[in-house]
Parts: structure tokens; sequence; C-alpha cells
């Protein structure tokens, strides 16, 4: 079994579901001290952050992700127990297998090597790793890049080992991320009997053709780099529960996920355009939860898309869909964030797994990565 | 302090909140037996219903109403305990004064000093009283009605109790009431995951444009007898509480007050029709609550308008507007309907009040109103 499926195997028996770290922080910064990565342990209220660093000089290559899973689920549910990493036919079974303690362990093994191959190397690489990703990400990377940033020390380059591929490792690297924006919208009736409509005023009714037109809206249509900005309502309330009481109120409660063609303030000025249009009486709250960011065809890209060629034989595709990760808290300092990991297949579900053949393989690609950007 | 107002004093200290009587009712056939009338009890499951008549001829006028009352809401909101029955300046305090054990103490004293001035009067006059008119109204009016059809017994003309009047007592008489449907749509989408909208279907804005469309059509226009014909959504939910989900199913529970110038298979027919169109996935569970019927212009009608000008001095005017009552239950078996009672401000509130003199009034319109119908 190599060094990075054993790493693995020690870092998923240690059950760090948010915002527990378990101690995986103080056990990747022992096995690292070795090949002179210094460590700073970065406590944030309950949240354990870990920065690891190599190396005085720039550039610096950061390589980050997160030491906490999410919650297992119905013990019951699972093959075989989320925490014991069983392996069969050549899948590891368990909670953090593919998100994203395997890429944790396949960056630490891809380090040791390159760093006996080129003591010498230029610049500098690092670790940024946090044990709250998957919670509020308040205490997380967010307070880390600031502390960072307050006292100048700057990210080149950021790999983020987040499960970005679909169908086999490395055939897809997020080159960037949408934005998503969320807003709260209470829309004020008035309450009464439903025997005398005219006393009263239906918050449904009045909120519908706005809904309407906001549904059907073309917020924009992406660019080559991002498909169209969506909307969409997660969640609309309304009613008292009684079947003859016009409800005084109702409660929705929608996300934009957007494209670099707008801005976060483009958008929320075009909804308050159409509720004002519709003379609705409401309040809107509104939380930006991420900006959009995008990292140019530039040297980590083409460093890492030859790694993957080198490595598995194929081009990888770049694609800026699906969640938010950390790399939305990374990019706006102006570095350059790309985020290849495992496949995604299985996340946050009964049975995550990873191949083992895939963590090796990743190892190499991480490795070969290094070389490129650190070796001239 | 007059037998009305005593009377109602007694009922009202009894707490029936439904489907209780507490005895109202043998209190009631006992008061009345002295006056001639026979009592029948008919108890369906936990509902207490009483019909008492005097006389064995038509035409029959009965008098319609109900000894339950609906829940008091918390006791220290009230300026007076609800079943005290205290009276300040001419107003009696307690739940049920207004709706409507005021106007069954009316109906009493009323029909004692008629039968008294004329013993061998025309016809007969029936009592139908429930306790089961706030709740199911499953084994209340709807069974006592089925029992009477089932051996052939007619009643001619009801005078319901319901508090029918807004300024002053007498000032409206109810002489129909709307129909009322009730609709519970289920929209069915596929939940997903917010960053993934092409692999769900959002039932939100699914539903959006059919709701918009349902909330703006003009069903109706109404006629001489009734309002246009209202659609109001109560309650609308669709949800799982996190912002990151596209929701499965919307619900939606919606009531059609509705005119005589519609029949509910056609509403069904025209919200079915506008789901079609929309190409919903949906599933719709209707409840008809109560066909709408008016009382036309006839002997009924001509003896309470009269009645009431004798006692007050001014017209009354005739509405179907309002919420449904026992009336609904009533009417389809050909029987002349109307609804006069007290004023209906209070009712099913804290504090529900009425004026003693409008009691008095009430069952002088009442003693007046059997005059013109069974004295020749
Ligand atoms: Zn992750
Ligand atoms: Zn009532």
């Amino acid at each position: 079994m190599s060094e990075t499926i054993q790493l693995t195997q020690e870092l998923i028996r240690r059950d760090s579901v948010t915002p527990e770290d378990k101690g995986c922080q103080i056990m990747i910064a022992d096995r690292l001290a070795p090949s002179g990565f210094h460590a700073e342990h970065m406590c944030f209220d309950d949240v354990d952050n870990l920065w690891l660093r190599r190396g005085n000089k720039g550039p610096v290559i950061a390589f980050a992700g997160h030491t906490d899973v999410v919650p297992t689920g119905p013990l019951e549910n699972w093959s075989h127990p989320p925490f014991s990493a069983n392996i069969i036919d050549g899948m590891m079974y368990g909670r953090g297998t593919a998100d994203m303690k395997g890429s944790i362990a396949a960056f630490i093994t891809a380090c040791e090597r390159f760093v006996e191959k080129h003591p010498d190397h230029e610049g500098s690489i690092a670790f940024l790793i946090t044990s709250d990703e998957e919670g509020p990400a308040i205490n997380g990377t967010v307070k880390v890049v600031e502390t960072l940033q307050s006292r100048g020390e700057h990210i080149d380059w950021c790999l983020v080992g987040e499960p970005s591929s679909t169908e086999k490792v490395g055939d897809i690297v997020k080159n960037g991320r949408r934005g998503s924006l969320n807003g709260r919208l209470s829309v004020k009736g008035k309450q009464g009997h439903i025997a005398y409509p005219h006393l009263a005023k239906n918050p449904i009714h009045l909120l519908s053709p706005a809904l309407t037109e906001l549904c059907e809206i073309e917020w924009d249509q992406g660019n080559e780099d991002f498909p169209p900005t969506s909307f969409q309502v997660s969640n609309l309330n309304s009613g008292t529960g009684a079947t003859n009481v016009i409800p005084g109120t109702a409660e929705v409660v929608f996300n934009f996920r957007y494209s670099t063609e707008v801005t976060h303030d483009e958008l929320k000025q075009r909804v308050h355009a159409i509720l004002d249009k519709h003379e609705l009486n409401y309040e809107l709250n509104w939380e930006l939860s991420g900006q959009p960011f995008r990292t140019a065809s530039g040297q980590l890209l083409e460093a890492v898309q030859r790694a993957i060629f080198d490595v598995t034989g194929y081009q990888t595709t770049l694609s800026t869909s699906g969640g938010t990760s950390d790399g939305r808290f990374i990019a706006p300092t102006g570095t350059q964030v790309i985020e290849l990991g495992p496949l995604n297949a299985t996340i946050h579900q009964i049975d995550e797994c990873v191949s083992t053949a895939d963590l090796d393989t990743l190892s190499e690609i991480y490795e070969t990565l290094l070389t490129y950007l650190l070796v001239s």
C-alpha cells in the first residue's frame, strides 16, 4: 500500500466532523516538519487552522484544503463504518475520503518526494488547511487569509484539493467559481378572513406576478468561462395553516449563482426594481456568500494542464460550474486559484469513497505540478 | 332585566366549547315544554342536537342555531371572564353572547310570548339546534336535516340566528350565502442542489406563472344577489429550509367563495385547464364546503322585512356576503332560509359582547315575524 493511501486512512480514522479537527492538523505538521515545513497553528474561536511554509522566497504555491468532514448521516445506512477507511476492490470507503482527506494525503506525499529530489527549489511551498470549510466558514480560510494579508505574506498560486473530477481523475479542473448571493424577502400584505378579501391584502397574490417575472428573466448569457447567471427560489412560505384566513406575509428565500457578466450590486438593483415596479411592500435582506472568481490562462493553469497530461495522457477540461469552495476567499487577494481533486460522485453521501489508484495518480500530478512551477 | 337577557346569561355560563353542549339543549327543551314544544334529542357521535316542534301542520317555521361556541383564546386577554356574562353599560360580555346564544334566548322568549297570545296559530314552530356549528359540522345540522328528510318532515321557512347585523340590529338580513370550495394542490418538481438547476425542476418556478394567472382571473361578475366569485390562496409552502436546495414539491391551499353564476364543477374544470396549460405535474384534491344558496323574495323575506320595519322603524338590507353558516345544509332541501341576528363586530374575538337592548329588539322582531307568518 502506498504512503498516500496509508496517510489517507490515518486521517479518515480521526472522526473530524465540522468544526472538529481531531488532531489531523498536528499530524500533518509533524509529518512535514522533517521536509522543512515550518508550522503555524492559527486558532480562531473553535476552529483550528494550519499554515505551513517551506522557504522564504516567492513565488508561493499553496495547497489548500480542509480536515473537517460533513456528518455521516445514519450509521446503519453505511456498508462500511464511515471512519474505518476499509479498502475493497481498490475503493477506500469513509467520510472524507473524497472530500477531502485523500487530497491532503496526496499533497503531503507529493511534497515529500518533490523536496527530496529538489531540496533547493525556487520559491516556497505552503499549506493552508482549515477545519471549517463544511461549516459556517467564518473562522477558517477567511481569517487565515486576513492574517497573511495583514503581514504582507502573498500567495501567488493556490491549488485547492476539492474533488473536481467527474468521470476520471483529473478530467476537470475548476478555474473559477460563480458568485453566490442570497436574498431573504418578506412581502407584507394584510391578514383577514377569506370571506372578506376586500378587507385584506393577500401577500401571495401580490407576490405572484413579481415572482413570475423574476423566474423568467435572463440575467445574462454567461461567457466563455461561466454559464449564465441562475436565479432559484429555495423556500417560499405563507399561510397560517387555517383554510379560511388570508395570510399577512409571504417569506421567500432565493439564491443567485452568478457569472462575471454581472455584479452582485447589479443583481440587487434589478430585483429591487422589479419588486418596486409591482408596488410591493417588502423587506429584503441580502447575504453575499461569495463573489465570482476566474483564473485566466497563465503559469498555474498551463502547469496543471501539462502535469495532468504527463501523468494521465489526457487533456483536462476547465470548468467554473458547481458549488462554492474556499477558493472564493483566496482569489480576491490576487492569487491564481484552481481546484483539482478526486471524483466528486459520492461526496456528502452515504458510502463516500475514493479510488486508491486515483489518489496515487493525484499525488503524482501534484508533484509534477511543483516541478513545473518551482524548478527551472 | 328582561327574560331574554336572563336566559342569555344562563346559556353563556355553560362553557359549551365545540362540540360540547354542556346541557344547554336540555335547558332549552325544558324551558319550552310548557309552551307545547315536543323535544327530540338527536345525538350523532359526540354531537348533541335538538329538534323541537310545536304543532303538526304545515307550514313549518324553524329557528336554527347552535349552542357551541369557539374557544376563548387566552383568558388573561379578556376584560371580563368569558363565561361570566357580566353586563356593563348595557353590553353583555362573554363567549357566545353574539354568536349565538343571545339569538337562541330571543327565539325562546319570542315563542313564549307568541304562543301565549296565539295558542291556536297556523302551521308549526320548530327549533333546529346543534352543538357542532363551529366545528367540523359533520354530525350536526347535516344529520338532523337528513333525519327529517328521511321521514318526510319538511321545513318551509328557516330563520338562522347567526349575527347578521353590522351597524344596528336588523340592518342586514342574509338571504343567501356564497358557495365555498377548497382546493389542495401539490405541484411536483425535482429536488436538487441549487448550484445545478439543470438537474432539478423547481416547483416554485413551475407554479408561479399558473398561480399568477389564477390570481388575475375574473371568474364571473357576480349578479344582483351575489358579489363576484373570489379566489384566494390561504397557504403556500415549499422548501427544505436549506438555502442551497431546490425543493421537490410546492403545496398550495386555496378557496373559492362563489356566486350562483358558476358551479363548483365549472370552477374545478377551469382550474384544471390552467394547471394543464402550464404543463404542471400535480395532484389536486377538492373539498366542497357548501354550495351557494339564495332565498328569493317571497313570504318569509317579506315578513321579516316588515317585522324589522315595524319594530325598528328602518328598512333592512339584503346581503349574501360573508362566511358560511349552517344555512347551506338546510337550503338545499327547498327551504326558504334567511339569517337574522345581532351585530357581528366582536364574534370569535376577545371580549365578544352584545347589546342587551339589541337582544330585546331581536326577540320582538322574531315574535312579529311569527305573527306575520302564522296568524292570518
Ligand atoms: Zn470539500
Ligand atoms: Zn355562529
